[in-house]
């Protein structure tokens, strides 16, 4: 099997780590940062093959899948959609988690006329969360509610943010301002992020407080569910601390005059200086730990009864190898599905949400087993209701 | 009895309209604003005479003097100091609330040669709290804790801040950043603004939060007290926030690299876009109600026993005038001294900030009766303690 991923940040180093442990799966990355090619490099014992490009030339990437089985796409989310495009254009099998703000969907007729598959998406949450829902909406007839909670967190909890990134700090920031999509009474409608926060207990973390972000993405068009909602988890009081922020307008993105500090005065976005001062405050360290939380809820009849099925992934980082837990549990779904499409054992043809995937038989019951061997668990509960 | 005020802002127009209330009081306010001098005038029922003119240009200043028996400074922080000398040069007797940054008793050599009163940080607090902590100094032998708590906060308690700004919301941060001068066993040290945030419930108000600032001014220099505190009073939350602003930089003075909007780069202080966004959010509209609290708490030997001297004030918004509570506490302790000033009931020569007054025999009571006379009371207590 020879499998190329683009992209070597925090996720695509983890994809490599896990493909080279597969006996004869040769796997290159590509990258534009010397430095990330040389931690992948390094986390994969030097048995993945580097090659630095610019990552936004999609003609060069066009040229370059050629020779390989699979393409895993673990690229910042601005890039993922025209790579999604190029890869459909070469007709090569593709799983992403680049998490683009455009709509996949939009080139499924695209790809099943080009009779690609490509898997989108497929990270933990969006990720496993679309696939355990796709089986949710499966299992139950008919399936009442969805309820979606995710989060990234620090392992130690320091104020006042109580936060770091596991990923981009802007595609964070935009979580706490674009209006959250979700479905009540069968129709979709608009909240604002960051409202209706909630405490949930979970087990083996505590109390974390759960907030309304514009998480459905595919989901509100796949699922026929009429109560559907995804939520993002942080410690307590996280929440709270953003909404003043964002009220203050320091999350606006609209040039304001201010003064320079040479007398005169230039527009500047407040986003701007607000990420310039908060990103470093939200970096990891080298060999700071962090944890991945996701709870998945379903609600609605099995055989006749009335049922809450429940998902519970608890993660933790990796002090053996010093994969992150965001790093471990986004890139493993997506290797998991990379080598079903490479060994053709994805018949749907088009642009595939991991929703998608609970038709391709055995699919979760392999995920979860793969998942277990890399000590990604998830536990289900199914819990009978008055 | 002729006077001039300096300043035609929020406290400089109460000012005005306490003065005028006197029969033969004749006022004039100077100010650069329209504006203000418009204000000032409508409030005290047109019976004030306005001039416009650059409160900076002290050589001007110097010569319009004259014919005044007493100056009221109500000026911007940074303008007080020079205003202040610029007084004593012309031997002018003079009361002053503009809350300089600079050392007031400075002068103070300069005054008692040019034979001059000037009383300084005549305000509520400063101001009323110096001259209740001089009454503690005095009765109290020893007097071995001083604890002063004051502040001003709108009566519509809204989030994220549940605060609005009464005086330069400037000055309100430079209050959260610059460290807190406080004395402890004897000694000065130095604490983080905003710290030590402690919850204190007050009559008539509910339940506070209070955390140190710089607030101690002239007191460490003129008492000699062991334990001296001042702190700010806030609604519970607000001091976390502040601390969390401050900890992301966005208090910071030191310019840092922004993009701006034409894809340039510009140096910014943080501070400068911070206060672009919060200013306006901090701000009183017409006729939004505020209230002022001040507790001052005094620990020591009565009598040989051990006493607890305790002063709460609580100030509302006055309606009928539509002067604000931080307005009216703020100009009502300077124009009652500066009636005795004119009147030359004041014995000291110098620069005197309030806690010296307790000298002049009879001028504690005065206020206290003037003050009440004005709506604004005093409740005083005296606690034996075990």
């Amino acid at each position: 099997m020879n499998t190329l991923i683009l992209g070597a940040g925090l996720v695509g180093s983890v994809m490599a780590m896990d493909l080279v442990a597969d006996r004869g799966c040769k796997v290159t990355i590509v990258d534009a940062s010397i430095e990330n090619l040389a931690r992948a490099s390094r986390r994969a014992g030097g048995k993945v093959k580097t090659m630095r490009a610019d990552l936004s030339d999609h003609a060069y990437l066009g040229k370059i899948v050629e020779p390989f089985d699979v393409v895993l796409g673990a690229l910042p989310s601005r890039l993922g959609f025209a790579a999604l495009r190029t890869m459909i254009e070469a007709k090569k099998p593709y799983c992403d988690i680049s998490f683009m703000a455009e709509e996949a969907l939009d080139l499924d007729a695209f790809a099943r006329k080009r009779g690609v598959a490509a898997v989108v998406d497929c990270g933990v949450a969006p990720g496993l969360s679309n696939l355990l829902s796709g089986v949710a909406a499966m299992e139950l007839k008919p399936c009442m509610r969805l309820d979606i909670m995710v989060g990234g967190l620090p392992v130690e909890r320091r104020l006042p943010y109580e936060y770091k990134a596991g990923f981009s700090p802007s595609d964070v920031i935009e979580e706490y301002t674009r209006p959250a999509r979700l479905v009540e009474n069968g129709r979709e409608v608009v909240k604002t992020a960051l409202s209706e926060v909630e405490a949930v207990d979970l087990p083996g973390v505590g109390t974390l407080e759960a907030f309304n972000t514009d998480g459905l993405r595919s989901l509100i068009r796949t699922l026929k569910v009429p109560t559907m909602r995804e939520r993002t988890m942080r410690y307590p009081g996280h929440a709270d601390l953003m909404r003043a922020f964002r009220h203050t307008g320091l999350f606006d993105e609209t040039p304001i005059a201010v003064k320079t500090a040479d007398g005169g005065t230039a527009m500047v976005r407040p986003l701007d200086l607000t990420s310039r001062l908060l990103f470093p405050k939200w970096s990891y360290t080298e060999g700071e730990e962090d944890l991945t939380v996701m709870r998945i809820e379903a609600e609605g009849m099995l055989k006749k009864k009335s049922v809450l099925l429940r998902w519970d992934l608890l993660d933790r980082y990796d002090r053996k190898t010093g994969a992150t837990s965001m790093g471990r549990t986004t890139a493993f779904p997506c290797t998991i599905v990379a080598r079903l499409l490479a060994k053709g054992k994805i018949r749907q043809r088009g642009v595939l949400p991991p929703e998608k995937l609970v038709a391709e038989k055995g699919l979760v019951e392999h995920m979860m087993s793969e998942l277990t061997k890399r000590g990604v668990t998830i536990r289900a509960e199914r819990i009978e209701l008055a």
